[in-house]
């Protein structure tokens, strides 16, 4: 697969234990247009500042990223560190410091190790002439166990492009300061305040339904480069390959997403959280991430326990419009409550038989409204506690 | 310890497993002034509904709970099987049934077990002559591990009276849905708008520091009965006695509330969460909440590691009002962060020491204003995993 125009290459940079790609690169031979989304946290690490200053203008033709240090809480040295690091990778690549962007991911609170860094970015560069997309995935991996990258082709003005994008991200997702990078990249050319708009749009239908919102890390972000290559006219909102572009930014985003959820920490189970019937979106929402977040509820997933009288309680807390006495609940197609109560028959059995796939989906209907909302999430496994409790050790 | 003109009584109704007490009673000889707050949960159990409107009355002279069933997400059955078993113990103390309140904790959406609750409360009346406040906080214990019993002795008018208080709750205590039990009696008289209205204070500030608010469960309850058997004239607002009194009812609510906590389920650490400096005490509690509920933050605490970047993006994405340059961190006393940064030195190596021992405090020092609050909170281990799969079966 070629994404015409963008080179990547990946190195051992020494930053988590020796083994490991961690450094990485994406570069485009001319400006490509830039939009991002970033974290919310009013704790920002610093390539987050940085780089939040250099999208802002719209261009950008080299992202650097390290894992194994966040570089958050780190003061103006972590601001100095990112700053040197864009530095040496624009002085090598012969590009203006400022179209270099940085994003970090790992241990909070250390500086970077900068001698190592400093070596690993002549390697780096000279990499990018037999790199691949694939390896900077890896490289921005922490407690991931798999790469994630998709790949879609699409067609603007008869001109085949291809959309590409790479994500890190396990942690519990959603919970609580789960760090989540995107990357994507396409060599379709597409106008600059257009891509702006539906890409934070599609961030919010993808990545906001497995993470972020309140409840982001000091480091996410995730951002997408169009470089032209391909030759066609900007794609804009007027421009008739506009929806075929936003159904293929949509898939790579969704996809990576679910990948994401797929490979949360220690996770044994895929979810699938739908509410319907609230009085709009942002109530379903709300009792969606209500459930979707509950360790009462995500421990009994783990333990296959068909225990569907802590997803309503969690609903009732969640804030959302509810009548107690109208929930409905279905584990898959399997009906397990009715107007607030258990459904009776076989219900036991049969939702005890769903709760044992690896995938199944929980729905509540409020049978309120027309508001819906879906959301992903995993199970909460003692992994997920080993994981975390020895994550710097 | 006499608490007078009140009498307990616990007994097996085989609600739970064999070989446990799981139905409790306190009665008081005289109709009891009471007050009460409830879960904020929508979806609320068939017994928090049917104390509601009695408790609202003021007066009370028995309460009645189970353990093994929370008789929540049952439905019109629901409200039937509690208005029975209170008709059933109003009629074998030959007192209005409307003096009868009633709780419930245990498993969500499966019917009281109504034949065996019949044949309990016979006994459970006869156990009066004989049983403790004691019993009662055994048989309202589901996954806690100890009985939870607390008693002051004071003085009004020059009589000596006592305040005594069990509770129940173990859960992860907080995050979500832990349910909470305390129910309180004194001898001395107080006057109900008074008592009202500082119950609902002193909860306020211990027990809602440690679980409730949003995030409750479909049962909890906190309640106090208060039957003036102590002789004195009913303690109010302009007592000389009011102060001391309302210092022992804090007391006895801190001293369980804490012993709920240290009860949490799979807990290894008690963890005293302080942030101070904040533009106010909701906002102070807000960051507070957001450190105690963080699964990664629980999760470190486990693992004894001193990951305190964890904690300071927890306060990040709080919503609280923060400058992330201005945040200082402390372990104990060990300052782990000064102005966002590692506070460097030794601080390592002495945070590691101090998230060795069982019980430690974090202090966050916002530096922006005099707000401050306390939050209990304990680590999060595998085995809260544990019990929690596992809980059902």
């Amino acid at each position: 697969m070629e994404i015409k125009g963008f080179k990547f290459s990946a190195v051992e940079a020494s930053i988590k234990k020796p083994g490991r790609l961690d450094l990485g690169l994406i570069f485009s031979e001319t400006p490509a247009t830039v939009a991002a989304v970033y974290t919310t946290n009013r704790v920002k690490a610093a390539p987050v500042i940085l780089s939040m200053e250099r999208t802002e203008k719209g261009a950008a033709q080299a992202l650097v990223v390290n894992s194994g240090n966040a570089n958050a809480c780190t003061g103006k040295k972590g601001l100095d560190d990112a700053s040197e690091v864009t530095r040496l990778v624009a002085e090598g690549l012969g590009i203006p410091d400022e179209s270099t962007i940085i994003a970090s991911t790992g241990v909070i609170g250390v500086s970077l190790p900068m001698d190592r860094i400093r070596k690993g970015i002549a390697p780096l560069i000279e990499g990018i002439s037999s790199g691949t997309l694939g390896d900077v995935a890896r490289a921005i991996m922490t407690t991931d166990t798999f790469p994630k990258l998709e790949t879609r082709a699409g067609m603007a003005d008869g001109k085949p492009y291809t959309i590409a994008g790479i994500a890190k991200g396990a942690g519990m997702i959603m919970p609580n300061m789960a760090t989540m990078l995107a990357f994507l990249v396409t060599d379709a050319a597409v106008d600059w305040a257009w891509l702006n708009s539906i890409f934070r749009e599609a961030n919010g239908s993808t990545f906001n339904m497995v993470t972020v919102d309140g409840d982001t890390s000091t480091n996410d972000c995730s951002m997408i480069m169009a470089n032209g290559a391909a030759g066609n006219r900007p794609i804009n909102s007027a421009s008739p390959d506009s929806l075929s572009f936003l159904g293929l930014l949509n898939e790579v985003l969704s996809a990576l997403a679910k990948k994401i959820v797929k490979d949360g920490e220690g996770a044994t189970k895929f979810v699938t959280i739908n509410v319907q019937g609230a009085v709009s979106h942002a109530e379903a929402k709300r009792a969606a991430m209500a459930i979707a977040n509950s360790c009462l509820v995500k421990t009994a997933f783990f333990g296959q326990d068909a225990n569907w009288g802590r997803i309503l309680a969690a609903v009732g807390y969640s804030g959302s419009q509810v009548n107690p006495d109208l929930l409905d609940l279905f584990f898959d197609d399997v009906p397990m409550a009715r107007n607030g109560v258990f459904a009776g028959g076989d219900a036991d059995a049969l939702g005890a038989e769903v709760m044992k796939k690896s995938e199944f989906s929980v729905t509540v209907d409020l049978t309120l409204g027309e508001g819906k909302a879906t959301v992903y999430t995993t199970d909460l496994s003692d992994d997920y506690v080993k994981i975390n409790s020895d994550y710097r050790t």
